[in-house]
């Protein structure tokens, strides 16, 4: 059973090969965490960019450049334990590989910044409905109306997620979802969405539309994808971030999340 | 009547030399900072410091550097609008002065972290006694056996602040505070000082004794003075800070510290 996998053990499968497809709904109970990686340079302003925007981009840890191995994750190394790696240069997709070894320097800096995998089980665990995961679809995401306070070279507009509910479920999601300010918090909007400038929600600009049933209103989260525009928004000469769904999993425990 | 100052008449005032003295108790409702300015070189791993200790050192904003107004207080700024600042050569204090215009550069960053002026409100208006307000003191600091989070050259050990309470008082306290994680947050401990290392809470390290009552309990929380050792932990060759009371008093409520 994936879901029982320790995050040791899933760690250790990727690194040797075993393990090479999405980490979605993998060690439950234990946090995902979104990468990225660049150059000490610009590390200055990307964390600078991560605290004036906490809501979509939570910070988990930021390790010292050149160094691997997380606080969150012991014997763990970024270069080799996520399934597979996106690299930008000069903010264009070059590849996508499943190591990188020969890409990580000596001033590499990693972030590892919260995703909502961990509130999604608690808002279950709360009775509120997540469609995504009922229709077993990846999370609707939209690019909004509304610019993250830039920092430096980096800006990016606010990507969020959404998730349709009825008013009284939403009352119960904003409850429980303001505890989890370490992967993205409360809502940052209900209702409607043209307020947040999407057209259509049968049309997201990521992940998969989902059904909105009668009597139900969208929610909408801070996404961490937003960091992920940020990041290859400055044209550095190297990005490396996570291949969507293909996250870090670290040995945190959710419920640690909540913990101020 | 100084409580009812408005924050931008204050720093006129602290600007134009009309006022000089500590900032307790002024515009009240208002949020006052702790300030540590440095060098660019230095700010990544300063940056990073403060979010691996986020209880002691709660970011409220980080500017650019060479800039000087911060987003919570328009029009301010930073080199004049305190009264009284401390100047530090590699990590020895040089001097007190009332303005740094001479001393920041182009290339100096200024990080603005929370302090505990605005939970004691929040606590005095639950019914919380806070001792050092009922007797007109300083709060009473200790230096406690506990590391932070070390990043680059910095390194310091955790502060803390002690309010003597009774047991159902430390409970209301304990959620009035979960909500201001901005300025400190949660208690860190309560109950014996040894725990921390601290010998006798009649003698603080920093600060004043305070009287405490039978039947009550110290409730230690983590102490903004922890961002002052870390700062001139790490001799450089020049770091500002404001002086101990003397704070920066910006235009944000009490009230918008506990907006997640």
């Amino acid at each position: 059973m994936t879901q029982n996998l320790s995050p040791a053990q899933l760690r250790e499968d990727i690194r040797s090969g075993k393990w090479t497809t999405p980490t979605t709904g993998v060690a439950q109970g234990f946090v995902q965490a979104n990468l990225v990686m660049l150059p000490r340079d610009a590390a200055f302003h990307f964390l600078l960019f991560c605290v004036r925007n906490p809501k979509p981009c939570p910070i988990l840890d930021v390790l010292d450049p050149g160094q691997v191995e997380p606080k969150i994750a012991k014997g763990a190394d970024l270069r080799t334990d996520l399934p597979k790696y996106r690299v930008f240069e000069q903010g264009k997709l070059k590849e996508e590989v499943e190591d990188v070894r020969q890409l990580f320097h000596n001033d590499t800096v990693s972030f590892l910044l919260g995703c909502s995998f961990s509130f999604e089980a608690e808002l279950v665990a709360a009775g509120v409905p997540v469609r995504n995961l009922e229709e077993d679809k990846n999370v609707s995401m939209y690019i909004t109306n509304r610019d993250c306070d830039p920092s430096g070279p980096f800006s990016a507009p606010l990507v969020v997620t959404m998730r349709p509910m009825k008013p009284k479920e939403a009352v119960r999601a904003i409850q429980v979802t303001t505890r989890f300010h370490l992967t993205h918090g409360a809502p940052v909007h209900l209702g409607s969405p043209e307020e947040l400038g999407i057209k259509d929600l049968g049309q997201p600009d990521f992940g998969d539309p989902v059904t909105i049933r009668p009597g139900e209103i969208p929610v909408f989260w801070a996404c961490g994808v937003t960091s992920q525009l940020a990041a290859t928004s400055a044209s550095l000469p190297l990005i490396i971030t996570h291949a969507p769904g293909h996250m870090f999993v670290s040995d945190l425990r959710d419920e640690h999340l909540t913990l101020l």
